[in-house]
């Protein structure tokens, strides 16, 4: 074991107040595992490493047994993404997304939590769900009815759109304009909140067998909501939940996504592949949450991270040179170009960078020289797509444990997130080699949970209560607020 | 053990063609438990009975143990019913629907399925999901999804609205009116065909480490849906799960209905308090499919039973008499307020029927006096809840396995209804009740099974492979047929 170099950083004395500390007195590093209901999540390609299991994406068992390994690590969540529509900007087709089947199909993230739930006590679920196609009010009843099956173990990813091609299967010529959909998304979150905060009391449900009373009806409130978008005049049709409004994840980057995440959210992914990068975005998540009146640590920050790991350094990189070998070039190509909006099946595969007329790319490029640290790199949008081929557009770490927690704890340190969303190269393979081989260093180093904290999502997380803290925009919505107005 | 009575009635040799049979050659009584995702079902007030524990409805552990239960008996499924808002005729408001809980908090029932479908093989699934509120595209995912995660042990009850407070609470003025509700449900199924059969041919998945392709693209369809409420042009978004589209079932009682239930059902559940009236149905039903160009026997009627049994006949009294004392009356009338369209709460609760001034009131009374075949009772508004107190509109059985094992042939024998959707008074005490001493006096009667069918929901309903069947409309979008056309 080789002493962690950063003991000293962030003693117990000089941490940020409200940031998650470990029994050892020290900052705590907090792991969510990334997955999504399909074959080829981040690392299209790798579906066809013998080890992989990410086909049995639509069986119990896939499910059921991701989460017993993650609870055994003492991972904080399970973070699962969601499209609804395949991408298509690469090549203006859906086709090479389905050969490869990048992100397509994808069955629905929310049927699978409930099954998880039951095999574990203390893992938490994120489950990825637009604001832009199912009406609130049957929605407030589905993430209700996930607060109490996992007794109170949700998290809701709120995005507020998904790929062009899942608007247009509903029916609209398109998404809604960027600024729109936050607006949209914001009156969404009101009905979300009158519903799950402000329509039924806590004691509401009084359950007494001598009077026959279930319900007091003097205590369930209709919640009278007319606003722009949406029009909800009755009660919640669902007792409250332990959390009541399941803890609010949001990923949005631009300006207004921040602004929306500073109001609502409790945790936010961001996916950048620098430390310089990482810590300008946290910094301007925590000033968003600031600006909405609230502290800076009310919000968990988790940063994308790919980890490739083993008993020793050499193992490491001997499987990364092996898994780069199944990376598939033109998947990688084709979520590149969804992210990006350009499509990169215009451009010569083995074309340097360097030739190549777009903003987009270039910056892109800027981005990834610095990530690699290797000025002598001839960059190409192959070696873009091999580049984010293991794990997706985060950083990637590859090392033995001890190396992994080292380089963890350094980037916590350097950059103030308060942990990491783990995307998998195959599955579950990287989560079982994280649990046996990361975990126990990051616990030698004091920086990693010995035991699950008690309750709630939200409690795990903040450890004070299980609904929205007083200074949640939300909260103003829960009726013991609003009585004491 | 008593002789059946009806050994002769249906030997092997007279059944009707397409009936389920026993291994002893007899004709097979389905059961299906009947229940919902809240604390009062169809018996409002007996929540306070000891033993209930229908309180435990928002838990993973009621439905997990339940459904052992019915695998146990070997039931051949659950049934699990839905509104999305309160009742609200009986006194025009939900005040008294909330007091007695009746149908009020009323949690998803998609996401109870999968954790069910993790501690059981056999147990099949009926889900009852509305086409008026949610997108037919992320609608059809959800099936798909179910339906891959149960290994194809699912059924859609497909409800073409829930309540118009409902209704109102997601922006609508009221419901559709109810000819255009069904035009509008004909081409929701019509989507959701064309996604589940028509866009992904069977071998669209080649799943080929070796050449790195895991979809064919050429083997995936746009559908082109746009019809009068519906545009969806694009592909399903999840790939074929065994039984495809799940098995259809349908409760629709009104001619319109019953035309719906003649295209598209393949399980429907009737309702009726007696055998001329079930006998009726069933034979309508079996009609409409007929005038569909299906089979009679093509679909499977499921009749509304309740059962009170014990160790002996007297044992059930006893137990009977010992659960009216739990019937909630005003529980009760809020049900059948909302049944009926007619605000109960605006006659004398000990009234004599025969001075109401009201059609549906006379009749159902004259339904409930032929069902009780006691001209002596004297009919009030209480004596109508009360009558419906156990277990709901359906006939009571009370008696024991014995009594109820030949209640039940002679019932099937006399009606040809299918088999029996099990209404619960407590739960899961009622169906731990019929696992023990029903089942076993049917399977001695031959008319029961003794193991599981293998294979997927429909498959085990109608021994003939997966998928719908040539004569069924849905079959006409799946792309084998068009092929061939």
């Amino acid at each position: 074991m080789s002493v962690p170099s950063n003991e000293n950083a962030h003693g117990s004395n000089d941490l940020p107040e409200g940031v998650p500390t470990t029994a050892a007195g020290k900052r705590e590093i907090l792991f969510n595992a990334f997955d999504m209901n399909c074959v080829a999540h981040q690392s299209p390609g790798l579906w066809r490493h013998p080890e992989d299991r990410a086909r049995d994406y639509n069986t119990l068992g896939y499910w059921t047994g991701l989460a017993q390994t993650l609870e055994q690590g003492l991972f904080d969540g399970l973070f699962i993404a969601d499209v609804l529509g395949p991408y298509d900007v690469y090549g203006s087709s859906d086709e090479a997304t389905l050969k490869a089947g990048t992100q397509v199909p994808v069955n629905d993230p929310m049927l699978v939590v409930p099954p998880m739930a039951a095999v574990t006590k203390n893992l938490t679920f994120g489950v990825t769900a637009g604001t832009a196609y199912e009406h609130p009010y049957p929605f407030a009843r589905r993430l209700a009815t996930l607060d109490h099956l996992t007794e109170g173990r949700v998290g809701w990813n709120v995005v507020t759109g998904y790929l062009p091609s899942a608007a247009i299967n509903m029916g609209q010529e398109d998404q809604m304009e960027h600024d729109e959909r936050y607006n949209h998304a914001d009156e969404y979150l009101d009905v979300v909140y009158k519903l799950l905060e402000g329509s039924w009391e806590d004691d509401a449900v009084v359950n007494d067998k001598e009077s026959g009373v279930f319900i007091d009806p003097s205590k369930v409130h209709r919640i009278e909501h007319e606003g722009t978008y949406f029009k909800t005049p009755g009660i919640a049709f669902t007792e409250p939940s332990p959390q009541r409004t399941p803890v609010i994840y949001q990923a949005g980057a631009s300006t207004r996504g921040r602004a929306f995440a500073g109001k609502h959210a409790e945790a936010v992914f961001i996916n950048s592949p620098t430390d310089d990068l990482i810590k300008g975005t946290t910094a301007k998540i925590r000033q968003a949450l600031v600006e909405s009146g609230r502290d800076p640590y009310d919000v968990r920050v988790m940063s994308m991270q790919t980890i490739v790991t083993g008993a020793t350094d050499e193992e490491a990189h001997a499987k990364y040179e092996e898994l780069t070998q199944y990376i598939d070039v033109e998947g990688g190509l084709v979520l590149m170009s969804g992210w990006m909006g350009i499509n990169l099946a215009e451009f010569e595969l083995d074309e340097p960078i360097g030739d190549v007329q777009s903003n987009a790319i270039q910056s892109a490029v800027e981005t990834f020289k610095k990530a690699s640290g290797d000025d002598s790199i001839e960059w190409t949008v192959r070696k873009l797509a091999e580049w984010c081929g293991v794990g997706g557009f985060g950083p990637v770490i590859v090392g033995s444990g001890a190396t992994v927690a080292r380089e963890l704890t350094r980037i916590q340190d350097e950059t103030d997130v308060d942990g990491f969303n783990l995307a998998y190269h195959i599955t579950p393979g990287t989560f079982e080699d994280i649990v046996e081989f990361v975990v126990p260093e990051l616990q030698q180093l004091g920086r990693y949970k010995t035991e699950y904290a008690e309750g709630t999502m939200r409690h795990k997380l903040f450890g004070r209560g299980d609904h929205l803290p007083q200074n949640h925009y939300g909260s103003s919505f829960a009726l013991r607020n609003r009585a004491a107005v």
